[in-house]
C-alpha cells in the first residue's frame, strides 16, 4: 500500500504534531508500505518541510514530499516552460523549486512581461504584484496556480487566507482562469503515483478538507480517509453529496492502522 | 432630464478628459438638464473629483458627486452602523467618506475584529489587511464591498486592478459573499433620483461598462448610453443580450446632445 498524507490538518497544525502523526507514520512504514507526504501549501521547499517533520521525529526525505510547488515546476517542464520567463507571486518554497528548470524570474513592474504567471501564497503580496500578474497575463503569458486553497489552518485552530485568495484576485484582474496544479486537480497525485510505482487501488490518501483531498482521491480512484484535525467538522460530513464522502472518517490518526490494514 | 455621467473611461482616462467631455457638460447645464457623477472609484473623495473636474473645465460641486464610497456611508448610517467599529480596506475617499457618519476604524491585526468590514480599492492592499478582513468576518462582522469593478482604465489604453480584485481575494478567504454598494446596484442611482427629485423616466445614464454602468441602468428603468472611450469595445456590444443593449451608442461625447436632445 501507499499512504499519501497531507501535512496542514493532518500531520500538524502551524507547529503543533497532529495526534498520534510520528508513531502512525512509523508503523506504517514498519509494517512495509510505502508513504508520501502531499501538501498544496507552496511556501516552503521540500527540503525545508523534511526538516519540519524531522523536528517532528517524523522521518521523511525530500524525496517522499510532493508540494504544489515543485508539482508546478514539474509540470511548467514537461510543457516546455523550463527556460522560460515566468512572472511568480509566491514565497521561498515556489521561488526553490522553479529556479532549477531554468526559468528567468520577471521582476514586478507596471508593464511586466512574461511567459508564464505563477501565483502561489505570498504573505508579501502587494498591488504592484497584483498588476505585475495582470498585465503580463493579458499580454498573453499563461496563467498557473499552486492551487485554490481558501485557508489554510493554524496551531489555535483559527485559519489565514490561503492561495486561493491570491489566485482569485489575479482571476477578476485580469479576466482568465487559471491551470491549477495542486489538489483537487490529479496532476501532483499522478506524479507520486509514477515515483512509486504505486497504482490507484492500492492506494490511500489521508487528508482533511473535502473540497481537496477527499476531491482529488475520488477523481484518481484511490481510497480517502479524511482525518478531523484540520478544517473539516462532523458536521460537514453530513451535508456531503455520496460522490463526495470519504471511505473512512476519523478523529485523528490513531487509529488509521487498525482500521485500514 | 438628469443625466448621471459615471467618471473613469466616460469623462475621463487617468488624468486625460474624454474628448467633448467639458463642453458637452456645459451646454446640458446651459439647457437646463441635471447633471450628476457617479463613480464606483472609492479612491477619492468628492471634493477631490470635483478639483480633478475643475482642473479639466468641468463645473461640479461635490453635491453633484456620488461615489461608492459616499453610498456606502449613506448605506451604513441607514442601517445602524453609524457609531460601530468598522475595518476598512480602502483609500483616502473610503475614510474620509466614513468618519463623518462616526465609525471607529479597527487597525489591521492577526486578530481583528469589527461590527462591519468595508472593501474598496487599495493600491497598498498587504496580506495582513487581507487576513484582518477575513478574521472579522469569520467572527461575525458584516461584508460590504464599494464596487466589483475588475478592472480601472489608465490613459494609456491599458487598466489596472480594480476593487472587484481585492473584493474576491477577500471574499474566498471568508467564504462570504458581500453586500455591493456600487454600480450596477442600483442603491446609488436610487440616491442621486431622491437627491434630484428625478423619476427614471426622466434620466439618462452615461457610461463606458456593460456590466456595471448599463446593468445598473436597465436595472432602474433610466435610459442607457454607453461611450467607446473606455473598457468596451464595439465588438463586445455585437455579443451582447438584449437585455443588456444600450439605448444609444457613442464613439464619445461629442454627439450626446444631438443624439438626445
Amino acid at each position: 500500500m501507499l499512504f499519501v498524507f497531507d501535512l496542514d490538518g493532518v500531520i500538524y497544525r502551524g507547529n503543533q504534531p497532529a495526534p498520534c502523526a510520528a508513531q502512525t507514520v512509523a508503523e506504517i512504514r514498519k509494517s512495509g508500505h510505502l508513504v508520501f507526504f502531499l501538501t498544496n501549501n507552496s511556501a516552503k521547499t521540500r527540503i525545508q518541510y523534511a526538516q519540519k517533520l524531522a523536528e517532528m521525529q517524523i522521518k521523511a526525505s525530500p524525496e517522499e514530499i510532493m508540494t504544489s510547488a515543485y508539482a508546478t515546476a514539474l509540470y511548467l517542464k514537461e510543457n516546455g516552460f523550463d527556460g522560460a520567463t515566468a512572472f511568480v507571486i509566491g514565497e521561498e518554497g515556489l521561488f526553490a523549486e522553479l529556479s532549477p528548470i531554468g526559468v528567468a524570474f520577471a521582476e514586478p513592474s507596471e508593464d511586466c512581461r512574461a511567459d508564464v504567471v505563477v501565483v502561489g501564497i505570498d504573505r508579501s503580496i502587494n498591488y504592484l504584484k497584483l498588476k505585475s500578474a495582470q498585465q503580463a497575463i493579458l499580454h498573453g503569458a499563461r496563467f498557473i496556480a499552486t492551487n485554490r486553497d481558501a485557508t489554510y489552518p493554524l496551531e489555535n485552530g483559527r485559519v489565514e487566507p490561503g492561495a486561493g485568495s491570491i489566485v482569485a484576485a489575479v482571476e477578476v484582474a485580469s479576466g482568465v482562469s487559471p491551470i491549477v496544479i495542486g489538489k483537487p486537480e490529479t496532476y501532483s497525485l499522478e506524479k507520486i503515483l509514477g515515483l512509486t510505482g504505486s497504482k490507484p487501488e492500492e492506494t490511500v490518501v489521508v487528508g482533511d478538507r473535502i473540497d481537496t483531498d477527499v476531491a482529488m482521491g475520488k477523481t484518481a480512484g484511490v481510497k480517502t480517509v479524511l482525518t478531523l484535525t484540520g478544517v473539516t467538522s462532523r458536521e460537514d460530513i453530513l451535508e456531503l453529496p455520496p460522490h463526495l464522502m470519504p471511505n473512512l472518517v476519523l478523529e485523528n490518526l490513531c487509529h488509521l492502522i487498525q482500521a485500514l490494514c
